[in-house]
Protein backbone atom coordinates (compact mmCIF):
# COMPACT_ATOMS: atom_id res chain seq x y z
CA UNK A 1 0.00 0.00 0.00
CA UNK A 2 1.83 3.59 -1.13
CA UNK A 3 -1.45 6.21 -0.05
CA UNK A 4 -4.19 5.49 2.30
CA UNK A 5 -7.10 7.76 2.11
CA UNK A 6 -9.34 8.97 5.38
CA UNK A 7 -12.52 9.86 3.56
CA UNK A 8 -14.86 11.56 6.13
CA UNK A 9 -18.62 10.31 4.88
CA UNK A 10 -20.32 12.95 7.14
CA UNK A 11 -23.14 11.71 9.90
CA UNK A 12 -25.17 9.70 8.19
CA UNK A 13 -26.69 11.73 5.42
CA UNK A 14 -25.73 10.27 2.06
CA UNK A 15 -26.16 13.82 1.00
CA UNK A 16 -23.64 14.74 3.55
CA UNK A 17 -20.57 12.93 0.43
CA UNK A 18 -18.77 15.95 -0.70
CA UNK A 19 -17.73 15.36 -4.28
CA UNK A 20 -13.91 15.48 -3.08
CA UNK A 21 -14.99 12.19 -1.15
CA UNK A 22 -16.48 10.36 -4.06
CA UNK A 23 -13.77 10.85 -6.27
CA UNK A 24 -11.24 9.55 -3.44
CA UNK A 25 -13.75 6.53 -3.16
CA UNK A 26 -13.45 5.69 -6.94
CA UNK A 27 -9.29 6.45 -7.37
CA UNK A 28 -9.38 3.45 -4.37
CA UNK A 29 -8.12 0.27 -5.55
CA UNK A 30 -9.43 -1.11 -2.29
CA UNK A 31 -12.14 0.22 -0.06
CA UNK A 32 -12.03 -1.71 4.08
CA UNK A 33 -15.54 -1.04 6.14
CA UNK A 34 -15.60 -2.99 9.26
CA UNK A 35 -17.89 -6.13 9.35
CA UNK A 36 -21.57 -5.57 10.35
CA UNK A 37 -21.85 -5.92 13.61
CA UNK A 38 -24.45 -7.40 15.88
CA UNK A 39 -25.70 -3.82 17.16
CA UNK A 40 -27.50 -1.04 14.86
CA UNK A 41 -24.87 1.64 15.63
CA UNK A 42 -21.94 0.46 13.01
CA UNK A 43 -24.22 1.72 9.97
CA UNK A 44 -22.95 -0.86 8.25
CA UNK A 45 -25.94 -0.63 5.68
CA UNK A 46 -24.90 3.28 4.91
CA UNK A 47 -21.35 3.07 4.06
CA UNK A 48 -22.44 -0.31 1.65
CA UNK A 49 -24.94 1.93 -0.19
CA UNK A 50 -22.56 5.01 -0.39
CA UNK A 51 -20.29 2.17 -2.43
CA UNK A 52 -22.92 0.71 -4.27
CA UNK A 53 -24.18 4.15 -5.70
CA UNK A 54 -20.70 6.00 -5.72
CA UNK A 55 -18.10 3.68 -6.47
CA UNK A 56 -19.49 0.44 -7.73
CA UNK A 57 -16.74 -1.03 -9.31
CA UNK A 58 -13.89 -0.70 -6.47
CA UNK A 59 -13.09 -3.54 -4.76
CA UNK A 60 -14.54 -4.03 -1.22
CA UNK A 61 -12.86 -5.28 1.80
CA UNK A 62 -14.47 -6.46 5.56
CA UNK A 63 -12.23 -6.51 8.43
CA UNK A 64 -13.27 -7.57 11.65
CA UNK A 65 -13.28 -4.96 14.60
CA UNK A 66 -11.80 -5.81 17.44
CA UNK A 67 -13.30 -5.64 21.36
CA UNK A 68 -11.78 -2.62 23.42
CA UNK A 69 -10.26 -4.13 26.51
CA UNK A 70 -11.85 -1.75 29.37
CA UNK A 71 -10.23 -3.53 32.44
CA UNK A 72 -6.81 -2.32 31.44
CA UNK A 73 -7.77 1.39 32.48
CA UNK A 74 -9.11 3.66 29.73
CA UNK A 75 -5.69 5.22 28.07
CA UNK A 76 -3.68 1.75 27.96
CA UNK A 77 -7.09 0.03 26.68
CA UNK A 78 -7.29 2.63 23.70
CA UNK A 79 -3.76 1.92 22.74
CA UNK A 80 -4.32 -1.70 22.73
CA UNK A 81 -7.50 -1.63 20.91
CA UNK A 82 -5.78 0.53 17.94
CA UNK A 83 -2.75 -1.78 17.29
CA UNK A 84 -5.15 -4.44 16.89
CA UNK A 85 -7.47 -2.86 14.76
CA UNK A 86 -4.35 -1.60 12.21
CA UNK A 87 -3.48 -5.72 12.47
CA UNK A 88 -6.93 -6.47 11.28
CA UNK A 89 -6.67 -3.54 8.46
CA UNK A 90 -3.35 -5.44 7.29
CA UNK A 91 -5.06 -9.00 7.18
CA UNK A 92 -7.69 -7.87 5.56
CA UNK A 93 -5.48 -5.88 2.86
CA UNK A 94 -3.63 -8.86 2.57
CA UNK A 95 -6.44 -11.26 1.99
CA UNK A 96 -7.77 -9.37 -0.72
CA UNK A 97 -4.30 -8.90 -2.62
CA UNK A 98 -3.75 -12.34 -2.63
CA UNK A 99 -3.29 -14.08 -6.21
CA UNK A 100 -3.72 -10.39 -7.93
CA UNK A 101 -1.43 -9.79 -10.67
CA UNK A 102 1.52 -7.34 -10.46
CA UNK A 103 -1.03 -4.92 -12.34
CA UNK A 104 -3.62 -5.33 -9.85
CA UNK A 105 -1.50 -4.33 -7.18
CA UNK A 106 -3.29 -2.66 -3.92
CA UNK A 107 -1.55 0.54 -4.07
CA UNK A 108 -4.44 2.79 -2.81
CA UNK A 109 -6.46 1.79 0.06
CA UNK A 110 -9.58 4.16 1.05
CA UNK A 111 -11.69 4.05 4.67
CA UNK A 112 -14.98 5.49 5.13
CA UNK A 113 -14.53 7.93 8.37
CA UNK A 114 -17.95 8.31 10.04
CA UNK A 115 -17.61 12.39 10.77
CA UNK A 116 -14.73 13.89 9.85
CA UNK A 117 -11.23 11.93 10.64
CA UNK A 118 -10.24 15.09 12.73
CA UNK A 119 -12.86 14.91 15.23
CA UNK A 120 -13.07 12.32 18.09
CA UNK A 121 -11.97 9.35 15.75
CA UNK A 122 -9.33 7.50 15.84
CA UNK A 123 -8.64 6.22 12.48
CA UNK A 124 -5.58 8.59 11.83
CA UNK A 125 -3.89 7.29 14.84
CA UNK A 126 -4.41 3.57 13.71
CA UNK A 127 -3.10 4.78 10.10
CA UNK A 128 0.08 5.72 12.36
CA UNK A 129 0.65 2.29 13.31
CA UNK A 130 0.88 1.07 9.87
CA UNK A 131 4.71 -0.38 8.46
CA UNK A 132 5.91 0.43 6.28
CA UNK A 133 4.08 4.10 6.56
CA UNK A 134 2.23 4.78 3.51
CA UNK A 135 1.27 8.32 2.37
CA UNK A 136 -2.39 9.39 4.39
CA UNK A 137 -4.73 11.71 2.73
CA UNK A 138 -7.27 12.67 4.26
CA UNK A 139 -10.54 13.87 3.00
CA UNK A 140 -13.09 16.19 5.60
CA UNK A 141 -16.71 16.15 5.68
CA UNK A 142 -19.09 18.22 7.71
CA UNK A 143 -18.93 16.80 11.57
CA UNK A 144 -21.54 16.23 13.72
CA UNK A 145 -21.40 20.06 15.46
CA UNK A 146 -21.83 21.53 11.70
CA UNK A 147 -25.04 19.28 11.20
CA UNK A 148 -26.29 20.29 15.16
CA UNK A 149 -25.94 24.04 14.09
CA UNK A 150 -27.25 23.66 11.01
CA UNK A 151 -30.61 21.75 12.51
CA UNK A 152 -30.82 24.49 14.71
CA UNK A 153 -29.99 27.42 12.33
CA UNK A 154 -27.80 28.82 14.88
CA UNK A 155 -24.36 29.97 14.35
CA UNK A 156 -21.57 28.25 16.88
CA UNK A 157 -20.14 31.08 18.10
CA UNK A 158 -20.90 34.94 19.29
CA UNK A 159 -19.58 37.32 17.56
CA UNK A 160 -16.17 37.08 17.69
CA UNK A 161 -16.10 35.17 20.62
CA UNK A 162 -14.22 31.81 21.27
CA UNK A 163 -15.84 28.46 22.13
CA UNK A 164 -14.57 25.24 23.38
CA UNK A 165 -15.53 21.92 21.88
CA UNK A 166 -15.21 19.16 24.98
CA UNK A 167 -16.57 15.37 26.04
CA UNK A 168 -18.75 14.66 28.58
CA UNK A 169 -16.34 13.37 30.49
CA UNK A 170 -14.48 16.75 30.75
CA UNK A 171 -17.38 18.52 31.66
CA UNK A 172 -18.04 16.09 34.64
CA UNK A 173 -14.60 16.62 35.70
CA UNK A 174 -13.95 19.88 35.57
CA UNK A 175 -16.77 22.08 35.09
CA UNK A 176 -17.17 24.72 32.67
CA UNK A 177 -14.16 26.11 31.29
CA UNK A 178 -12.92 29.84 32.60
CA UNK A 179 -13.77 32.65 30.07
CA UNK A 180 -15.93 30.59 27.93
CA UNK A 181 -19.74 31.49 26.64
CA UNK A 182 -20.07 28.25 24.22
CA UNK A 183 -19.45 25.18 25.04
CA UNK A 184 -20.25 21.94 22.19
CA UNK A 185 -20.42 18.77 23.92
CA UNK A 186 -19.96 15.20 22.28
CA UNK A 187 -18.77 11.87 23.51
CA UNK A 188 -21.52 12.80 26.20
CA UNK A 189 -23.63 9.17 26.99
CA UNK A 190 -24.77 10.81 30.98
CA UNK A 191 -26.23 13.71 30.36
CA UNK A 192 -23.36 15.25 31.86
CA UNK A 193 -25.43 18.93 31.33
CA UNK A 194 -26.99 18.17 34.69
CA UNK A 195 -24.35 18.63 36.55
CA UNK A 196 -24.36 22.18 35.66
CA UNK A 197 -25.91 24.50 37.44
CA UNK A 198 -28.67 25.60 35.04
CA UNK A 199 -29.14 29.54 35.36
CA UNK A 200 -28.75 31.67 32.44
CA UNK A 201 -27.97 28.43 30.34
CA UNK A 202 -29.19 27.65 26.78
CA UNK A 203 -28.88 24.25 25.63
CA UNK A 204 -29.06 23.02 21.81
CA UNK A 205 -29.59 19.46 21.73
CA UNK A 206 -29.72 16.93 18.52
CA UNK A 207 -29.75 12.87 18.57
CA UNK A 208 -28.95 10.86 15.28
CA UNK A 209 -27.86 14.62 13.47
CA UNK A 210 -28.33 14.53 9.86
CA UNK A 211 -30.15 10.57 10.04
CA UNK A 212 -33.50 10.29 8.82
CA UNK A 213 -33.93 9.42 12.68
CA UNK A 214 -33.20 13.34 13.41
CA UNK A 215 -34.25 14.41 16.48
CA UNK A 216 -33.63 18.20 18.06
CA UNK A 217 -34.54 20.12 21.43
CA UNK A 218 -33.74 23.59 22.78
CA UNK A 219 -34.54 25.96 25.27
CA UNK A 220 -33.50 26.39 28.84
CA UNK A 221 -31.26 24.42 30.68
CA UNK A 222 -33.60 24.72 33.37
CA UNK A 223 -36.14 23.07 31.71
CA UNK A 224 -34.53 21.22 29.13
CA UNK A 225 -32.77 18.94 31.90
CA UNK A 226 -36.00 17.91 33.03
CA UNK A 227 -36.97 17.00 29.13
CA UNK A 228 -33.88 15.81 27.66
CA UNK A 229 -33.22 13.03 29.67
CA UNK A 230 -36.20 10.69 29.28
CA UNK A 231 -36.77 11.61 25.19
CA UNK A 232 -32.95 10.48 25.25
CA UNK A 233 -33.65 7.07 27.10
CA UNK A 234 -36.77 6.62 24.87
CA UNK A 235 -35.37 7.21 21.67
CA UNK A 236 -32.53 4.96 22.80
CA UNK A 237 -35.00 2.15 23.80
CA UNK A 238 -36.40 2.81 20.37
CA UNK A 239 -34.06 2.80 17.98
CA UNK A 240 -31.28 0.23 20.10
CA UNK A 241 -28.79 3.06 19.96
CA UNK A 242 -28.58 6.31 20.75
CA UNK A 243 -25.75 9.15 19.61
CA UNK A 244 -25.93 12.64 20.95
CA UNK A 245 -24.64 15.99 20.76
CA UNK A 246 -25.68 19.34 22.32
CA UNK A 247 -24.14 23.27 22.49
CA UNK A 248 -24.75 25.04 25.62
CA UNK A 249 -24.64 28.61 25.72
CA UNK A 250 -24.37 31.27 28.55
CA UNK A 251 -25.83 34.43 28.66
CA UNK A 252 -24.01 37.24 28.80
CA UNK B 1 -39.90 34.64 -0.09
CA UNK B 2 -41.13 31.80 2.56
CA UNK B 3 -37.97 30.01 2.46
CA UNK B 4 -34.02 31.05 2.60
CA UNK B 5 -31.00 28.15 2.38
CA UNK B 6 -27.74 29.55 3.61
CA UNK B 7 -25.70 27.00 1.61
CA UNK B 8 -22.48 25.89 2.60
CA UNK B 9 -19.28 25.68 -0.05
CA UNK B 10 -16.73 24.72 1.87
CA UNK B 11 -13.15 27.19 1.52
CA UNK B 12 -12.53 27.41 -2.01
CA UNK B 13 -12.48 24.16 -3.46
CA UNK B 14 -14.86 23.68 -6.02
CA UNK B 15 -14.92 19.81 -5.08
CA UNK B 16 -15.44 20.72 -1.29
CA UNK B 17 -19.18 20.68 -2.28
CA UNK B 18 -22.02 18.29 -0.65
CA UNK B 19 -24.58 16.21 -2.52
CA UNK B 20 -27.04 18.09 -0.24
CA UNK B 21 -25.51 21.05 -1.45
CA UNK B 22 -25.90 20.72 -5.29
CA UNK B 23 -29.80 19.79 -4.84
CA UNK B 24 -30.57 22.55 -2.46
CA UNK B 25 -29.02 24.93 -5.04
CA UNK B 26 -30.69 23.44 -7.93
CA UNK B 27 -33.90 23.87 -5.60
CA UNK B 28 -33.94 27.48 -5.12
CA UNK B 29 -35.72 30.22 -7.73
CA UNK B 30 -33.24 32.76 -6.92
CA UNK B 31 -29.64 32.65 -5.80
CA UNK B 32 -28.11 35.82 -4.14
CA UNK B 33 -24.21 36.86 -4.96
CA UNK B 34 -22.24 39.37 -3.92
CA UNK B 35 -21.12 41.77 -6.96
CA UNK B 36 -17.87 41.19 -7.42
CA UNK B 37 -15.34 43.62 -5.58
CA UNK B 38 -12.35 45.27 -6.05
CA UNK B 39 -9.86 42.40 -4.54
CA UNK B 40 -9.83 39.06 -5.42
CA UNK B 41 -10.52 37.74 -1.89
CA UNK B 42 -14.84 37.59 -3.02
CA UNK B 43 -13.92 34.82 -4.71
CA UNK B 44 -16.90 35.80 -6.72
CA UNK B 45 -15.53 33.54 -9.62
CA UNK B 46 -15.68 30.47 -7.79
CA UNK B 47 -19.25 31.52 -6.64
CA UNK B 48 -20.44 31.38 -10.49
CA UNK B 49 -18.25 28.28 -11.51
CA UNK B 50 -20.20 26.12 -8.89
CA UNK B 51 -23.46 27.96 -10.27
CA UNK B 52 -22.21 26.99 -14.12
CA UNK B 53 -21.57 23.28 -13.53
CA UNK B 54 -24.03 22.40 -10.69
CA UNK B 55 -27.08 24.67 -11.33
CA UNK B 56 -26.71 26.35 -15.00
CA UNK B 57 -30.94 26.82 -15.03
CA UNK B 58 -31.53 28.38 -11.54
CA UNK B 59 -32.06 32.73 -11.84
CA UNK B 60 -29.17 34.08 -10.13
CA UNK B 61 -28.74 37.66 -8.67
CA UNK B 62 -26.19 40.26 -7.97
CA UNK B 63 -26.24 42.32 -4.67
CA UNK B 64 -24.03 45.24 -3.62
CA UNK B 65 -21.81 44.43 -0.20
CA UNK B 66 -22.01 47.69 1.92
CA UNK B 67 -18.52 48.55 3.41
CA UNK B 68 -18.40 48.07 6.90
CA UNK B 69 -17.79 51.95 9.06
CA UNK B 70 -14.98 51.38 11.16
CA UNK B 71 -15.55 54.92 12.44
CA UNK B 72 -18.55 53.73 15.46
CA UNK B 73 -16.77 51.15 17.12
CA UNK B 74 -16.70 47.65 16.48
CA UNK B 75 -19.92 46.03 17.65
CA UNK B 76 -21.84 49.00 16.28
CA UNK B 77 -20.07 48.99 12.99
CA UNK B 78 -20.85 45.34 12.57
CA UNK B 79 -24.73 45.93 13.77
CA UNK B 80 -25.59 48.64 10.90
CA UNK B 81 -23.48 46.69 8.50
CA UNK B 82 -25.60 43.46 8.91
CA UNK B 83 -29.04 46.18 8.50
CA UNK B 84 -27.44 47.18 5.31
CA UNK B 85 -26.39 43.94 3.94
CA UNK B 86 -30.30 42.57 4.76
CA UNK B 87 -31.60 45.94 2.74
CA UNK B 88 -29.43 45.29 -0.06
CA UNK B 89 -30.97 41.48 -0.20
CA UNK B 90 -34.36 42.43 0.32
CA UNK B 91 -34.00 44.71 -3.04
CA UNK B 92 -31.96 42.39 -5.52
CA UNK B 93 -34.43 40.26 -4.59
CA UNK B 94 -37.30 43.07 -5.56
CA UNK B 95 -35.69 43.53 -8.81
CA UNK B 96 -34.79 39.86 -9.76
CA UNK B 97 -39.21 39.39 -9.00
CA UNK B 98 -40.50 42.60 -11.07
CA UNK B 99 -42.59 41.62 -13.85
CA UNK B 100 -42.55 37.92 -12.49
CA UNK B 101 -45.80 35.97 -13.45
CA UNK B 102 -47.54 34.63 -10.42
CA UNK B 103 -46.39 31.07 -10.86
CA UNK B 104 -42.95 32.06 -10.95
CA UNK B 105 -42.75 34.24 -7.89
CA UNK B 106 -39.60 34.24 -5.87
CA UNK B 107 -40.22 31.70 -2.79
CA UNK B 108 -37.09 29.79 -2.12
CA UNK B 109 -33.85 31.93 -2.34
CA UNK B 110 -30.65 30.73 -1.76
CA UNK B 111 -27.18 32.16 -0.67
CA UNK B 112 -23.67 30.70 -0.92
CA UNK B 113 -21.92 30.76 2.45
CA UNK B 114 -18.28 30.54 2.44
CA UNK B 115 -16.72 27.65 4.76
CA UNK B 116 -19.66 26.82 6.91
CA UNK B 117 -22.56 28.99 7.78
CA UNK B 118 -22.53 28.09 11.64
CA UNK B 119 -18.33 29.20 12.15
CA UNK B 120 -17.48 33.02 12.28
CA UNK B 121 -19.89 33.78 9.66
CA UNK B 122 -22.56 36.75 9.54
CA UNK B 123 -24.87 34.97 7.82
CA UNK B 124 -27.40 33.65 9.88
CA UNK B 125 -27.76 37.09 11.92
CA UNK B 126 -28.51 39.37 8.79
CA UNK B 127 -31.41 36.73 7.79
CA UNK B 128 -32.40 37.27 11.19
CA UNK B 129 -32.98 40.63 10.16
CA UNK B 130 -35.84 39.71 7.30
CA UNK B 131 -39.63 40.91 8.15
CA UNK B 132 -41.39 38.51 7.77
CA UNK B 133 -38.88 35.84 8.44
CA UNK B 134 -38.91 33.26 5.88
CA UNK B 135 -38.09 29.62 7.04
CA UNK B 136 -34.12 29.58 7.32
CA UNK B 137 -32.32 26.26 5.92
CA UNK B 138 -28.54 25.70 7.08
CA UNK B 139 -26.83 23.14 4.97
CA UNK B 140 -23.68 22.75 6.18
CA UNK B 141 -20.37 22.42 4.80
CA UNK B 142 -16.68 21.76 5.82
CA UNK B 143 -15.00 24.40 7.47
CA UNK B 144 -11.51 25.97 7.17
CA UNK B 145 -10.89 23.94 10.50
CA UNK B 146 -11.52 20.54 8.85
CA UNK B 147 -9.73 21.39 5.98
CA UNK B 148 -6.54 22.95 8.14
CA UNK B 149 -6.36 19.46 9.75
CA UNK B 150 -6.85 17.12 7.27
CA UNK B 151 -4.53 19.19 4.85
CA UNK B 152 -1.83 18.20 7.40
CA UNK B 153 -3.45 14.90 8.30
CA UNK B 154 -3.72 15.34 12.32
CA UNK B 155 -6.61 15.42 14.62
CA UNK B 156 -8.04 18.54 15.75
CA UNK B 157 -8.21 17.17 19.37
CA UNK B 158 -6.05 15.19 21.35
CA UNK B 159 -7.48 11.84 22.78
CA UNK B 160 -10.71 12.79 24.87
CA UNK B 161 -9.45 15.65 25.50
CA UNK B 162 -11.15 19.87 24.59
CA UNK B 163 -9.71 22.19 22.21
CA UNK B 164 -10.99 26.17 21.66
CA UNK B 165 -11.93 27.82 18.58
CA UNK B 166 -10.91 31.60 19.16
CA UNK B 167 -9.43 34.60 17.05
CA UNK B 168 -6.32 36.32 16.98
CA UNK B 169 -7.98 39.41 18.77
CA UNK B 170 -9.25 36.61 21.55
CA UNK B 171 -5.55 35.38 21.60
CA UNK B 172 -3.92 38.65 21.84
CA UNK B 173 -6.08 39.97 24.54
CA UNK B 174 -6.71 37.30 26.77
CA UNK B 175 -3.69 34.80 26.44
CA UNK B 176 -4.16 31.25 26.00
CA UNK B 177 -6.96 29.76 27.77
CA UNK B 178 -6.69 27.77 30.99
CA UNK B 179 -7.42 24.29 30.77
CA UNK B 180 -7.12 23.94 27.39
CA UNK B 181 -3.96 22.06 25.32
CA UNK B 182 -5.08 22.93 22.22
CA UNK B 183 -6.12 26.06 20.09
CA UNK B 184 -7.66 26.73 17.12
CA UNK B 185 -7.54 30.43 15.92
CA UNK B 186 -8.91 32.04 13.37
CA UNK B 187 -9.62 35.70 11.83
CA UNK B 188 -5.88 36.48 12.64
CA UNK B 189 -4.31 39.56 10.60
CA UNK B 190 -1.46 39.54 12.81
CA UNK B 191 0.09 36.57 13.89
CA UNK B 192 -0.88 36.46 17.35
CA UNK B 193 1.06 33.85 18.58
CA UNK B 194 4.20 36.10 18.66
CA UNK B 195 2.68 37.09 21.92
CA UNK B 196 2.81 33.55 23.29
CA UNK B 197 5.67 31.69 25.15
CA UNK B 198 6.74 29.53 22.47
CA UNK B 199 8.14 26.94 24.71
CA UNK B 200 6.60 23.49 23.98
CA UNK B 201 4.12 24.64 21.98
CA UNK B 202 3.99 23.20 18.10
CA UNK B 203 1.90 25.22 15.35
CA UNK B 204 0.09 23.54 12.57
CA UNK B 205 -0.49 26.82 9.83
CA UNK B 206 -2.46 26.92 6.75
CA UNK B 207 -3.14 29.65 4.07
CA UNK B 208 -5.74 29.54 1.60
CA UNK B 209 -6.82 26.20 2.69
CA UNK B 210 -8.32 24.53 0.35
CA UNK B 211 -7.98 26.37 -2.71
CA UNK B 212 -5.29 25.91 -5.27
CA UNK B 213 -2.95 28.69 -3.86
CA UNK B 214 -2.77 26.57 -0.49
CA UNK B 215 0.74 26.66 1.74
CA UNK B 216 1.00 24.46 4.73
CA UNK B 217 3.46 24.86 7.30
CA UNK B 218 4.23 23.31 10.74
CA UNK B 219 6.68 22.83 13.21
CA UNK B 220 7.88 23.92 16.72
CA UNK B 221 6.70 27.28 17.68
CA UNK B 222 10.02 28.80 18.85
CA UNK B 223 11.02 27.84 15.09
CA UNK B 224 7.99 28.73 13.21
CA UNK B 225 7.38 32.05 14.76
CA UNK B 226 10.38 33.46 12.81
CA UNK B 227 9.57 31.89 9.42
CA UNK B 228 5.58 31.97 8.94
CA UNK B 229 5.49 36.07 9.23
CA UNK B 230 7.67 36.42 6.26
CA UNK B 231 6.33 33.71 4.45
CA UNK B 232 2.64 35.11 5.08
CA UNK B 233 3.88 38.86 3.88
CA UNK B 234 5.26 36.97 0.58
CA UNK B 235 2.15 35.35 -0.09
CA UNK B 236 -0.12 38.17 0.89
CA UNK B 237 1.91 40.38 -1.41
CA UNK B 238 1.59 38.02 -4.20
CA UNK B 239 -2.31 37.31 -4.48
CA UNK B 240 -2.91 41.06 -3.07
CA UNK B 241 -4.97 38.89 -0.39
CA UNK B 242 -4.19 36.40 2.44
CA UNK B 243 -6.33 33.99 4.39
CA UNK B 244 -4.69 32.03 7.03
CA UNK B 245 -5.52 29.57 10.10
CA UNK B 246 -3.81 27.83 12.47
CA UNK B 247 -3.44 25.18 15.50
CA UNK B 248 -1.12 25.68 18.90
CA UNK B 249 -0.82 22.10 20.82
CA UNK B 250 0.85 22.53 24.10
CA UNK B 251 3.02 19.12 25.35
CA UNK B 252 1.80 18.10 28.41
Amino acid sequence: MEELFLIGIGTGNPDHLTLQAIKAMRQADLILIPKKGPDKSDLAGLRHAMLAEHAPRVAVAEFDMPKRDVSTGYLAGVEAWHDAIATEWVAAIARAGAGREFSQKIRRVALLVWGDPSLYDSTLRIAARLAPQPKVTVIPAVTSVQVLTAGHAIPVNEVGAPFTVTTGRQLRDHGWPEGIGTLVVMLDGECSFLTLPPAGVHIWWGAYVGMAEEVLAQGPLAEMAATIPPLRERLRAEHGWIMDIYVLRRKG
